[in-house]
């Protein structure tokens, strides 16, 4: 049986797939989808590696309606960058949602979930955030400390950005690369309980498993989006602050209790919410933030559905681009 | 980040891998290294798509000494034939355990898997069947049967085999095409039970979800190996049976209880066995058959472990060809 399966590497994916309103807009479908309730996700599947200091998450969802679904392959090999490699590689599958044959192998090495991740930090902000934000703050100073704030600002284009990091040195970098990219006024902060008072949007993107977000620094019109947790272990916010916020919203309610800040807040006894809210909810129009006053909090584990979604936009932008190649199997 | 990624087709994968004892020992390999207790074989990814009659599974398992591990994606969509599909397809990922960075994309539409899975009824053969089998059985006349057969008269070089289908057609098809594979003498049976009385070795292929294979049909000196089953639902082995046999080995406990005939002999109440045995355990020394009149069964659902060692071969086999093509992603 021959099948005509499309090949793209992370050179073509970058090329092919930047994060823009498109990204977050295709995102945002895909989180519409999950709150819809038919979206069906599977729980991830992981495995750890201890001997070589390594893990594999697997995941993967349908959408109804998206043409295929992705089955995202992600290794974390911690002791690879003293071998001059990235700790973080990956690809996606793309499988068509009709036949199940193989249409799309994307070598991304991460690259796309970099970029749905984001996105997702963007649907987020555009939905839970004040309307108008002035001062936004990252805490982190990774890839994924850039990329938030740039997503963030596609959505709530505010005019300064205040970064906070372990390493004072990077947290400069940091600000510097966003003050270049995006053209606007960028500082380290080396006072994170500061950098959350001037802030009315803050993002959390650390591998912390202590909090480094307390609940004291809360503050009347503040939107946190913690995204760094996406194992047991982890932990960016202080328990008490998922208990004082007034809107906590879920990216999926089955993973943030056991992977997101809502597994520490429950394991602590601070979860008195029921049923967390889902984003999806709220983009199909739940309630999420109601008043400029609210202080509202996503967690964001990551989701099989914004791969689906991501996977499917990188393959429809790298055709009409006339990227990659194919191979018969 | 360069990396070069090793791709190959089905096609160049039928040239290189073949049912062969160098595939039985392979496979064996990872019965032992199951047996050992060091593997890392965590539960099946499982998606079914209902409104597309579908279905992917996602497996996969680190095996210590292994220099990789496979991710293997089977999808199954039952509707594919009225499209002139196959409903099976799938690939298999090979990552370096070292770095987790993918290896080897292994294009094979499930032919690693149908390889690999008729490799262990060989090794569940060559431990638990009477030494001399002058007949085999098998119910069943698709790819599997076919292929089963091939890999026990491997490991027990019978003279004759019989087959059952509730098609008497494709029976008679199967028996010609295994009479000119094996050069041996094969029979299509109609009557089931004639079958397992005049055979020492019978295996089940079939996704039969009612049992086909009776209690009473056991006779000293008879070993079964039972295939189909891999999902609930499915059931080929009378509970009974399961019960009356001296000796029942699961390739794993944890996924028969689930998917495999062990399920449902638990579910009848027909299960007094404790903890089962595992074809693993054996291979490393535990006691299989111990006299030619035992009755023996091995259950087999389909390991993770079995797709890193086929993965691992082909791999080595296609490099030692000459087959394949590398990108750099």
């Amino acid at each position: 049986m021959a099948n005509d399966i499309f090949i793209l590497t992370e050179s073509e994916l970058r090329k092919a797939v930047r994060l823009d309103m498109e990204a977050i807009d295709v995102v945002e479908q895909a989180f519409a989808a999950l709150g819809t309730g038919k979206v069906i996700m599977p729980p991830i599947l992981s495995m750890a590696i201890p001997e070589a200091n390594g893990e594999v998450d697997v995941k993967t969802a349908y959408i109804p309606g998206f043409d295929g679904f992705a089955i995202k392959v992600s290794p974390g090999f911690f002791d690879n960058p003293k071998l001059g490699l990235p700790s973080l590689n990956g690809l996606m599958i793309l499988f068509s949602a009709r036949t199940g044959l193989v249409e799309a192998l994307l070598l991304d090495n991460g690259y796309l979930t970099d970029v749905r991740t984001a996105a997702a930090g963007a649907v987020a902000a555009r939905h839970l955030a004040p309307a108008t934000v002035q001062t936004a703050g990252v805490m982190g100073t990774g890839v994924q400390a850039r990329l938030q704030i740039a997503a963030a600002h596609l959505v709530r284009p505010f005019s300064r950005v205040l970064v906070w990091g372990r390493d004072a040195r990077k947290a400069q970098s940091c600000a510097r690369d966003l003050a270049a990219n995006l053209g606007i006024e960028a500082h380290a902060e080396a006072d994170p309980a500061r950098l959350v008072a001037e802030s009315q949007l803050v993002v959390t993107t650390t591998p912390a498993e202590e909090p480094i977000l307390k609940a004291e620094w809360l503050h009347p019109g503040l939107h946190i989006t913690a995204m760094g947790s996406d194992q047991e272990g982890k932990n960016e916010i202080d328990p008490k602050a998922i208990a004082a916020v007034d809107l906590y919203v879920a990216d999926r309610a089955s993973q943030c209790e056991k992977l997101g800040e809502l597994r520490t807040a429950i394991a602590a006894g601070q979860w008195k919410g029921g049923q967390p809210r889902e984003l999806g909810a709220i983009v199909q129009g739940q309630p999420g933030r109601t008043d400029e006053a609210q202080i509202t909090l996503c967690d964001l584990t990551g989701t099989g559905a914004q791969d689906t979604a991501i996977a499917t936009h990188a393959l429809s932008a790298a055709r009409a681009a006339g990227a990659g190649r194919v191979i018969e199997s």
